[in-house]
């Protein structure tokens, strides 16, 4: 056999630029509107809450934006990733379709957070913060941004949401390890968070209550800010990087994707794969090129929620944002993919599903491990439940391949491995693992809570 | 900044032959006496417990053995590993030395234990086993060969000792993932683990008793052997892939280790980076260079132990080697590195230790967390407990370094990431990590019963 398994780059492969899509999309996404007044917002609005580059990206219309020397500097600790040719996982499934992923799983902190948990803290810093303030549920964007700080010699603050912080103790240990302090949220720290716990003394918290207490403690801490680990465009672009290598190395394979593939929560990791081809699409070069972002069906802002400005949290601090959301009060079902629990989405890949670019498919969790079990005994990797949602997708597509009989080139994004994940396997495995779908009356009832904005 | 961080191979670089230090060694270690009649061993002794190519490679004086297409095929999943510079961790401990280490932490079980797991299964297959039967501490090395198993389609028992299938669950789902059967030992599936339960109803286990029920399995069952993850000549063989990437990547680094350092249980990581540069030693080209073995201050069998005949296993059922050892029936303290609780040592590191050509240093626990910590906080990567003996005697060799100006250059197996060990990082942030040493006293009477071998 002299089948080629994995495309690897060298570090001067590493890209320089990040791409940021708005330069080519028809119509970018409308702006963000102020919190409290739904006025359209400006970007000074942002200083307190976010390093002033990172708003100057937010707002930028450059296709192309460099990544500082010393960002890449810490990239290449991990990066370029990997991309492999699943020749054995096609095998098991005996479909003439072939199947590549981008595996994300080799940075220190297991997913393509730090990608953006990098060039955050490196703005920070060089705007002379001394830390940064944030929220996890999981805990994989909290682990990311631990290890970021540090690299940078930053203070990091992470509000985990109090079961996971109980539930979930590895990934605390891990945050902790890199030097993080983390406390469950709700906490005594904040206002907020003291006014959850009057009112409910006994709560398990929330992503919504732990982003409000993060948010405070980051404008008003001296020399902290908050930090965010997807939905935004500058978190977006920093995500490029994993499109960007993904072109080179497809190049080297001789393919160049049919169908791309990305699980989406905030929907970073998808746009990181996916953003660099879909300009190949919007510039009408690749007319034919599928884009599926993939979510969960008890969180399904895509396939079931309304398109329209609603808040980013719970607590109404952050911006408004049009997107395809469930509505901000939302809490979904306890489904393993924490981080496809989010009630909106990234306002870019809302614009690209709405223009007509992109597809959006919604998985039961069963399906999704189903299908991460046939590629963990095939490929080696145990991903993480978000991921198998990928996973589960690009199943799919490889079985109607084997229907029609296409070669199609699959190509997803392999965001992150299961280490941290392993009780969901087990209950899997034992055939205890609920299936969740939000109720339609429940979206309804989310989404009477929408913004009144002027027309 | 232009330094470079890692040193990446092509598949194509991957080696195709192992190296066999007997080859080269001026005296290899005597041959193993059988566990009954204690005369010198056949290898047809070994049929019945091991396929038969490997008993061959067992006692090969062979320079290299070609690895077989199939089984490069399947290390391409994961390898050449990466060689890292470890440029931040020089500069944070503000050493002139140059540090280097190797990474095997990417491979799907997470540690090196699948360099050999593949190459046993591609035999047994070949030999046309169903099945193998092996025992498991902490589970990194079940979990590996749960793995490897898989990729070739065949069956995999695992005895994980009793304490640990309930205290880290998140191993033995892993090898469930894999599609391994595991059961908890003493288990009521072996004359073994009856007679152990007869005997302790409420037992914990031992990786001593959990050896016996592996070896009973793999004779007992049709289609089955038993397989073993270090100490023997075959193992240690399989894992110099390790060590053959490292030379090419240290040639692209354009430097020569002077110090290379490897924690050892059994021994099969330190041996797989260490041998095939300690054949420059053993041919006089490098007579200076230094090779340190590490291990545990709870089971020293290289500092402590003595230099003798002993049984591999509790039960007295697997070969009689000559070898450092503590004594076979000894039960070191509960270390976080269970890896490195193994009462001997492979012989021919025996044999090297013995001769003069290698070093052995033990270590407390706590120390080594110590180091792990800063190598965490410098290089991202949270490594396993045994690994952190490995960081620790490098970290020692650089502030050696640091007080006489010499920029020595050290290079350290990184044998496995520490996702699974986080508890281990939990209780040593606490300060709740006892430190253990073997008593004198222990140590004599564990050494009572060693077999008499004719003169």
């Amino acid at each position: 056999m002299t089948q080629r398994y994995k495309y690897v780059l060298e570090e001067k492969d590493l890209p320089t630029q990040w791409y940021n899509i708005v330069a080519d999309m028809k119509e970018p996404p409308p702006p963000y509107r102020h919190p409290a007044t739904l006025d359209f917002m400006k970007p000074e609005d942002l200083i307190p809450v976010f390093p002033e580059a990172l708003i100057a990206q937010e707002a930028s219309t450059e296709r192309y934006i460099e990544i500082p020397e010393e960002v890449q500097d810490v990239l290449k600790m991990w990066r370029p990733a990997p991309l492999y040719r699943a020749h054995r996982w096609e095998k098991a499934l005996d479909t003439p379709a072939k199947i590549y992923y981008k595996w994300e799983g080799v940075s220190p902190a297991g997913s393509h957070k730090p990608n953006t948990a990098v060039a955050q803290c490196y703005y920070g810093k060089q705007e002379g913060l001394r830390g940064f303030a944030t929220e996890t549920g999981a805990g994989q964007w909290g682990s990311a941004l631990a290890f970021a700080t540090r690299l940078f010699d930053m203070e990091c603050k992470v509000f985990m949401v109090t079961i996971s912080y109980h539930q979930k103790p590895y990934r605390r240990i891990a945050m902790e390890t890199w030097g993080a302090n983390v406390v469950p949220s709700p906490s005594t720290e904040t206002n907020a968070g003291r006014q959850l716990l009057e009112q409910d003394p006994d709560t398990t918290g929330s992503l919504g209550m732990a982003i409000s207490e993060a948010i405070e403690y980051g404008v008003t801490h001296e020399g902290y800010k908050y930090s965010l680990g997807s939905v935004v465009n500058f978190v977006l672009l920093h995500q490029t990087v994993i499109g960007l290598e993904a072109r080179q190395q497809m190049e080297m394979a001789g393919d160049y994707p049919d169908i791309l593939i990305g699980c989406a929560g905030g929907g970073s990791n998808a746009a990181g794969l996916i953003y660099p081809f879909m300009k190949d699409k919007l510039d009408g070069t690749k007319p034919d090129l599928r884009a599926i972002f993939v979510e969960s069906t008890a969180c399904p802002s895509m396939t079931r929620g309304i398109y329209a400005y609603d808040w980013g949290d719970t607590a109404k601090t952050g911006p408004v944002a049009k997107m395809h959301t469930v509505g901000h009060g939302f809490v979904p079902a306890p489904v393993h993919a924490g981080g496809l629990r989010y009630h909106g989405m990234a306002p870019t890949i809302c614009a690209l599903l709405d223009q007509g670019y992109a597809e959006a498919r919604a998985y039961h969790q069963n399906v999704c491990f189903d299908a991460a079990l046939t590629f963990a005994r095939s490929e080696g990797f145990i991903v993480a439940p978000e991921t198998a949602h990928a996973v589960r997708a690009a199943y799919d597509e490889a079985m109607a391949c084997k229907e029609t009989g296409e070669s199609k080139v699959i190509l997803f994004n392999a965001s992150g491995h299961g280490d941290f994940d392993l009780a969901a396997y087990d209950a899997y495995l034992r055939r205890d693992l609920p299936d969740y779908e939000m109720e339609e009356e429940t979206i309804q009832i989310a989404l009477q809570d929408l913004p009144k904005v002027p027309a």
